[in-house]
């Protein structure tokens, strides 16, 4: 793509009304654009991220034997009076019609699929079922200033998984603990399993927590075993570790993924049940996966940056490469480079200056820089720099295709 | 993907609560479950739908020099009330946080994008600007039972173009009539454009409606030129054709998009201006073009079926082939179908009879319909069938792939 027809301009300056990072990163790098407290617009930059990070997330769902649906953001009240989580859920929006009729705003969604699985769920035969959507929630949260870590309104995959059994939904539950580790190796976030309450949902369950100064979850994590527990379930003063009996660090996180067993809970609310082999009613079991995708968006921004700006990873980078015009000749490997089907940000503007397209490309973030000066040319050659190196390499321009098939 | 792991089970009877023909045929077959009034879930063949004909409208859209973005759903108070229709839009949905603030549910974006854009546009170099969404939009209808045609909550593209005068942006919106249609075309919905009111936007505007015996909208269509006229802007007479005079036949017809010359409405509330060669400012002149992606897929199920069930055209359908085993022996035939590409939807329930997988597969409307039995076996074959045809045909094994690239 060309930077001259991406409509959204980058900013010298952070904007006054962010105080996390990743805002401050995301908007001045035009990912992102504030509507209002915790609600974001994502820029053409900032959707080809969040639908990276999707898409990754999807190939793991699937993997996993997940069946994708799209439930509806308008819940009627009485599902939620079900669960009595219509006064009990503290962060609900709510709307009505006109013509009659209330509705919650969906912050997860286990009213509607429970009342949903009534009608396909009747006998063991159908069990298990493992189901998924990736879509905007909204929760109504007081402290909306952390950026795309703590939104109004978000972008989430939820999972959930219906048993005959606990011990099918135990086997099942430990399965997606190792398929949340392979996602989060793509994304190339460090996401550190962690023990931890359920809140509203189940005594126990996991989160994964991401290691970050600005994080606002507190986890001790075992300096001699790397057992982690949230502070929350551990209370206020950090035990021995509870497998191996050693000391605990105190380190702050960001959560961006949470596993939950929900086992019988809004069954009995919905009377979800089957026969089983023997011809009795039982409920099912579950579990529920989320897992926020904008959220891990902000983490990313959060702890994958510099002085300069950016950093992104090369399997979430909107672009592979970033190519720099300083004098002509950079059309031509801009072409042949997309023919080949290389992702890259093609900075074509006339009017600016090299400092000026230097500091958008570290502020923009894209792993790999490539710059076409009347220098490299005279040698029939590019320049090209790792964003997180400060070295440059001088390549041949017949060699560019095989060099970024290698490094990235 | 194996019928067992759908988990989205076909009914036998039309739901008693739906009117509609989409939403009967869409909920029997397990595409879509109703919520409440307006309100569906995309099951997993309904989701794949609805991507696929998402996935034509974007390429459209990025070949019309669109660039994407994703805005969000909750609009702040005060930019609905810049334009005055906070009050003045009948079917808004509105909610508040408990910390403060109201929002409106976002309907359509041009409160949201005209002030975001104020950040981005300043010159006339910046212009043209060209973005578009596809993204889930929420209105208030009372009379919402007519299944994906008219939802409370709906899927939408909504493509704004932003000009720095009116001939350019004539031009833009003549080229999008185009686009417009080279969609419909992919969808194989026969879309008349025809001139219309503009509602709350402006004077004039083109619907593309399509000609359906169930649909809400009457057109006056002339026998002998082919113009359409919407019946609310004809008024109630239909007078001569405008064009060339010939009697108008009067048709029943579903909207499934519009393009509007929004012109500088919008501009002149949010003050949108540029600097023009001559240093003078001026406002953006602005076109809006919208496409219902559910209400296209509606359209589709309302259009396409028969007595047995639903008709997808190839483009859309959820898979391009329906395989039933009858006897052993598909599966190998579905592995390697898998393994070439080929979407197969394979009927692998061990328990159906033959007569009930013949009746899902009519019902769900795949277009080629592909079955092992023993007696195709034996003759080292199988029985495949159009859905729109009565005919079956022996193919031999080996030559199934080459038939299914053939013919679909």
């Amino acid at each position: 793509m060309r930077l001259s027809e991406l409509f959204a301009k980058t900013k010298r300056a952070s904007p006054k009304d962010e105080e996390s990072k990743n805002a401050q990163l995301l908007e001045r790098a035009g990912f992102i654009q504030k509507l209002s407290a915790g609600v974001y617009t994502f820029l053409p930059l900032g959707l080809r991220v969040l639908n990276k990070i999707e898409n990754i997330v999807r190939e793991e769902m699937n993997k996993a034997g997940g069946v994708e649906i799209l439930m509806p953001a308008l819940h009627p009240k009485e599902i939620w009076e079900a669960t009595g989580r219509w006064q009990s859920f503290g962060a609900l929006f709510k709307t009505e019609s006109a013509f009659g009729g209330q509705y919650a705003l969906g912050p997860t969604h286990e009213e509607v699929l429970y009342s949903l699985l009534r009608n396909h769920i009747s006998s063991y035969r159908d069990l298990p079922v493992c189901v998924y959507q990736i879509q905007t929630k909204f929760r109504d949260e007081k402290r909306a200033k952390a950026g795309l870590l703590r939104g109004k309104e978000f972008r989430m995959k939820d999972f959930y998984s219906f048993h005959a059994d606990d011990q099918d939904r135990d086997k099942y539950y430990e399965a997606m603990k190792k398929v949340y580790l392979a996602v989060f190796q793509k994304l190339e976030l460090n996401a550190i399993p962690t023990a931890a309450g359920g809140g509203t949902f189940s005594e126990l369950s996991m989160e994964f927590q991401v290691p970050c100064e600005s994080g606002e979850d507190v986890v001790y994590l075992c300096k001699k075993c790397n057992e982690a527990v949230n502070k929350e379930l551990a209370g206020s003063a950090p035990s021995k570790c509870r497998s191996c009996g050693g000391g605990a660090d105190e380190i702050k996180t960001i959560e961006v993924g949470n596993i939950f067993p929900l086992k019988e809970k809004f069954a009995k609310d919905f009377n979800l049940s089957f026969k089983d082999k023997n011809g009795n009613a039982r409920l099912v079991s579950a579990g529920c996966y989320g897992l926020g995708t904008s959220r891990a968006m902000g983490a990313i921004a959060e702890v994958m940056n510099d002085e300069k700006g950016l950093r992104w990873p090369g399997s979430v980078a909107p672009f592979k490469a970033h190519l720099i015009e300083l004098d002509a000749g950079a059309s031509k490997i801009y072409k042949e480079l997309v023919a080949k089907g290389t992702e890259v940000l093609y900075d074509d503007r006339a009017g600016s200056a090299a400092g000026e397209k230097f500091a958008d490309a570290d502020l923009i973030g894209i792993p790999l820089r490539i710059v076409v000066s009347k220098k490299t040319i005279a040698k029939n050659s590019v320049e090209v720099k790792r964003r997180y190196d400060v070295q440059t390499e001088l390549i041949k321009i017949p060699d560019i295709y095989s060099y970024i098939s290698k490094n990235l």
